[in-house]
């Protein structure tokens, strides 16, 4: 896929230049140094030759086929080329010519336009206003960046170029090999999901390391990472997780559903490793590139200096991970040779003084303990120490062992010989243990990905059903009347429909009905007054509870239309409901649901009230919703042991929340249209005796 | 102070040895390479010479007076070292010898013992088992390890002797200087405080920085640290934060109370900056030592690539920074000079082809600018960035400019070259901007210390007061019969005495007596048994609540003492406590301490029931406490907001929160041998209706 990008057989440099200081000869000076074996056409009707090659006055002018072209014109003369280019029968642009999106409107009507034409012509295109792509495979470095990384397993796709050139000139000095490097620009054409698709079928490529400042073409993109992210590791690091102006907000769910929250699920959902620093993505491509992914959780550490393994240990624990417990014959083997005053628990102290022998004898034995996963091997420079000897011994003596093994060569000057080294070894090496704990434990996230289940992200809209039906009925009702918002009992319907149990109600219209319908559901009673002109019910004295007979009902129901009357005189008012309430042990929960402009619906839980409103503990995920992944949201909140019963509390019914939240993923996969949403409060009740919404709040659009 | 360690006029290298590899010979040499300009004595009683100096048998044949000696004999030779030293009056000994404390119970005695000579000659030791001191003033690297830092103002103290190594190997590279290096060792008598005193009082050292496995001398750390960290930043690394093994523990406050949370206290309490890693000393120790401490929080970002930008945007809003607002004037001045497609706002983007000319102007322009307080210079190295060249003008145009200038050249071979040049600007500059953030963040909070008053950690006892008498007898008591806690009652008087309001109460021993009791209480009452042998009163129905009548009294005491006969039959019973019951709106509060071996009481406040047991919502403060921080530890838990009154509550009464928890500062000074305690319930009520606490649980030595 998108070899044409990759290992073109021929391609163009359109606006090649004579000029060192232009872009245009840059570009053509980088394919040709970096050793690209193709064909290669420099365009340029001033022209007759640079650097040695032939030069046509436009793509037409070359007889033979061209497969890729890489623009450098200025942005006033791209939508020529790129028509041109249609014309030819090119299969891809990099557009590296900036001046579209970026610059406002007008810029972006262009870009647009070179998009439709790319796409009538089947020619694909990356860019604009993008650095270029390397490949060290096919040598192509179709940049205006200086050299070809180091060959390797890593591809590197930015939305910023400079963090381009920056990962580059690290790339060099941290012995980290790439198999392709590509800036993606504005996107017009080839997007992340694209390049995804691309990676994850490229042999060459075994860790995808990206930088993102937006993600576009949402359900797209979560298909392709998590198709890839279940093969290889996928690390993303996404800025820009300031808040962002977000739109006026009416519901609990939006004013705590972020688009960082957003973003942070995609990739969690996904499997994506998500970190939030250059550092951490530098610290899982090198662990990732180099080593094998660990296998359990037990970390083995051997060292010179006991500071430094304490140090360790606490990452480990902080982290999650396990020290790992050595086996008796391991700790005998370790006693047999280390000095008495050795550490041969573990962390194994080889003690300061220790040369390439002692390492080795205790890398040798720790490694082949059955009770390891892994192993840090930590050096401090210290007056006896072999800095280089121990870095070849290491290497050695874990060659091929299958388990990940992570160096910590502490200091710079005097061990920076040493580097090199391990790096030829393969072995990753970090200036802090801290590093080391910290690929590992984004290792043992990957394994767990790896082993599940691919999730399918584009799911089909089920507007067959019968709940779709009488849903629908009801949302094209209000979007006919002209409203956002659906009244208590519209709402209520809708989400009953979909599975989600709200207390048993009725709508009444008559004090009458409203007496009749009390009795049916059974005493005590709430009403609440229906109205599209009442937003905050309590305020008006719209509702009255715990009524207990017949005659509070009348009191009620004329006691709630006189106050509305004299406090909202213009209400229009649908009627009166009558619900039942909820008694026993129970607690309030929340579950809400907003729409990201990314993503999609965002589904949110959490307990009510002072729980959500002050501790803002609540857990979101992307829909759809499978049982377990509704399980594992409702277990994710802090104050997940209160359902579980505390305090002499039975436990709650935790199936009926996870129920209800399928139901809320079925519902907003249906309608695209809702965009907004909260059950609050829905009442759970002790284990067996089930849930009931008690308010619902649905905005449409 | 401890001038005989930094700059001594003469030492002796006790177990000097011609044998280079032996540490006698290395320790020697290092003090004759190191330039040192006083006397040095070699001794060893079987050479004549070694290294040109005239070797002697022992410091007595020395007819001089020696103000250091260097300790470098095997452990068995030490102490008879330390008894010649000290008849010979040295000042002071640098005990490099291994062997002691770390060894186990005899190498401890020997240990102690060294000490008790030293004490009682008045010669102070720093060690055993370390790896001796750097000056770099006096040039004397008293140690084994090869050369001195680069001379600087941060001192290093270390109890790993390692650490000591990779920090001076890093320090090279890193071009950060040093004052002093001084590895702490067992610290059989110049422990931390001794140390921190000296280096407040050094003029050499401005930064201090530690790493500490443990600290012992408790509150003469907290004096020293207080002290210290109010002049000179303290920067400290405590490793271990592992939950060690605790005591079997039996309150609230115990559980959550772990070594770690003692040691986080002493250091933000005290004004220390505490890490976590290696890596966070190092950026703190970086930016302290070249950069003026930042006067507000806005920090400015000056940056030839976007991507960079944004995520120093990010790391500043996450840290509690602010991006600088710059002024219409530097906005316009920037517009006038910068490519229209520059970003003139913060982040000011010079753009991609940017030359030093336009960092210049830029940075020249937005450190001027009045609502700047920091600035970060941020470089990528791209096509035609001129890496070098931009290091020196930031250097030029921010020199002297009064506010911290933090430099990030991101990459690594080809940006090299600039760390050099930046450096001799005094300009720190690190990898990735996130570094550059953390940094401005310490910086802020070294701000807001340094004009903090000095608190007084070492307080009296207040044992005159009527208030201890009274307790100190009711403790007395409990102490001649054994018992290692109170009951209800005893509790409850001396924490009343101490001015924590409790429910109103009597202790009845007849049921005559709780009928008198309710009575004058007023109903409804609770009782509860009081006796030494029933720890869970609920289970055992020791307890009746909401008792409304006599009649309810009578039954309620028949009810216990019968129940208490069946379940606990040897149960001593002390009486049953008649309780008045709080009512109306209330809050479940818990107050508690626990006794840290090493820095004393620490007082835990927080909500009750869930809030402490499932969300361990709680707030720690070592004492002695002040009005203002008791209040401050108030508002530092999450669900401070639900005592600000939510969802129609009055706002609670969080002044008699604060008494009390001054009142239990006081009252754990007075009495150490207090060293557990939970109030809980304390029951807060709206402001002005004060607060009772309902159940107090003691637990004595």
């Amino acid at each position: 896929m998108l070899d044409m990008f990759f290992s073109p057989k021929s391609l163009a440099v359109i606006g090649a230049s004579k000029d060192e200081t232009k872009v245009g000869h840059i570009a053509l000076r980088n394919i040709v140094k970096g050793g690209f074996k193709g064909k290669i056409y420099p365009i340029n009707p001033k022209e007759s030759e640079i650097l040695g090659l032939k030069c046509y006055p436009s793509v037409k002018n070359v007889r033979a086929e061209i497969d890729l072209g890489v623009v450098v014109v200025p942005a006033k003369f791209v939508l020529d080329v790129v028509k041109e280019c249609a014309e030819k029968k090119l299969k891809g642009l990099i557009i590296i010519s900036a001046g579209f999106k970026e610059t406002g409107k007008d810029g972006a009507d262009v870009e647009k336009e070179m998009g439709r034409i790319a796409r009538e012509a089947g020619m694909r295109i990356i860019g604009p206003n993008c650095l270029g792509l390397m490949d060290t495979k096919s040598k192509l470095n179709a940049s205006f960046v200086g050299e070809l990384p180091p060959k390797g397993n890593v591809a590197f796709m930015s939305q910023s170029g400079a963090l381009c050139s920056a990962v580059l000139d690290w790339s060099y000095s941290a012995h980290v090999g790439f198999s392709k490097f590509i800036s993606v620009g504005n996107k017009v054409d080839i997007a992340d999901p694209d390049l995804l698709n691309a990676l994850e079928e490229d042999p060459e490529t075994e860790v995808v390391m990206m930088y993102a400042e937006d993600i576009l073409s949402e359900r797209r993109f979560l298909q392709a990472a998590e198709s890839l992210a279940k093969k290889k590791p996928l690390i993303a690091l996404k800025s820009g997780c300031s808040p962002s102006g977000m739109k006026a907000i009416s519901s609990h769910t939006g004013s705590l559903a972020g688009d960082d929250v957003a973003y942070t699920l995609a990739f969690k959902q996904t499997g994506g490793l998500r970190c939030k620093t250059i550092e951490h993505l530098f610290i899982m491509a090198n662990a990732f590139s180099k080593q094998p992914v660990i296998q359990g959780k037990r970390v083995a550490i051997v060292t010179n200096a006991g500071g430094p393994g304490v140090m360790t240990t606490d990452a480990i624990e902080e982290r999650g991970l396990e020290l790992a417990k050595l086996s008796e014959e391991t700790q005998a083997a370790l006693k047999s040779f280390l000095p008495a005053a050795a550490n041969t628990h573990n962390p194994v102290d080889v003690l300061g003084d220790a040369l390439p022998d002692r390492y080795g004898f205790a890398i040798e034995k720790v490694i082949a303990d059955p009770n390891v996963d892994a192993l840090i091997v930590i050096l401090t420079p210290q007056a006896m120490t072999d800095i280089a000897g121990t870095a070849r011994l290491v290497g050695e003596k874990t060659k091929g062992c299958g388990k990940p093994v992570l160096c910590c060569w502490m200091g710079d000057r005097d061990v920076r010989p040493a580097f090199e080294i391990l790096s030829s070894y393969d072995l990753p090496n970090f200036p802090y243990p801290e590093h080391a704990v910290y690929a590992l434990q984004k290792m043992v996230s990957f394994n767990k990905i790896h082993h599940e289940p691919v999730k399918n992200w584009i799911i089909p809209k089920d507007r067959s059903a019968h709940r779709h039906q009488e849903s629908a009925a009801i949302i094209r009702q209000a979007q006919s009347e002209g409203r956002t918002s659906l009244n208590e009992f519209e709402a209520r319907s809708i989400v009953k429909a979909y599975g989600v149990p709200v207390a048993r109600h009725r709508m009444a219209r008559t004090v009458d009905e409203a007496v009749h319908a009390a009795e049916m559901i059974g005493f005590p009673v709430a009403l609440k007054i229906v109205s599209p002109d009442v937003l905050h019910k309590f305020d008006v004295g719209g509702v009255k509870i715990s009524i207990k007979d017949e005659a509070g009902v009348r009191a009620g129901y004329e006691g709630i239309l006189s106050s509305i009357r004299e406090k909202v005189p213009h209400a229009r008012i649908d009627g009166i409901l009558v619900d039942s309430m909820v008694k026993g042990q129970r607690r309030e929960i929340i579950l809400g649901m907003k729409r990201n402009p990314q993503f999609g619906p965002m589904l949110m839980f959490g307990l009510g009230g002072i729980f959500v409103e002050v501790l803002k503990d609540v857990a979101f995920r992307l829909v759809p919703l499978t049982r377990d992944y509704a399980l594992n949201m409702i277990e994710e909140i802090k104050s997940f042991k209160i359902l579980q019963g505390v305090r002499g509390e039975l436990p709650y019914d935790i199936n009926s929340i996870a129920d209800a939240l399928i139901g809320l993923s079925d519902l907003v996969i249906d309608f695209p249209e809702i965009h907004e949403l909260d059950v609050n409060p829905f009442m759970v009740r002790p284990e067996g005796w089930g849930a009931a919404g008690v308010d619902v709040k649905m905005l449409i659009e």
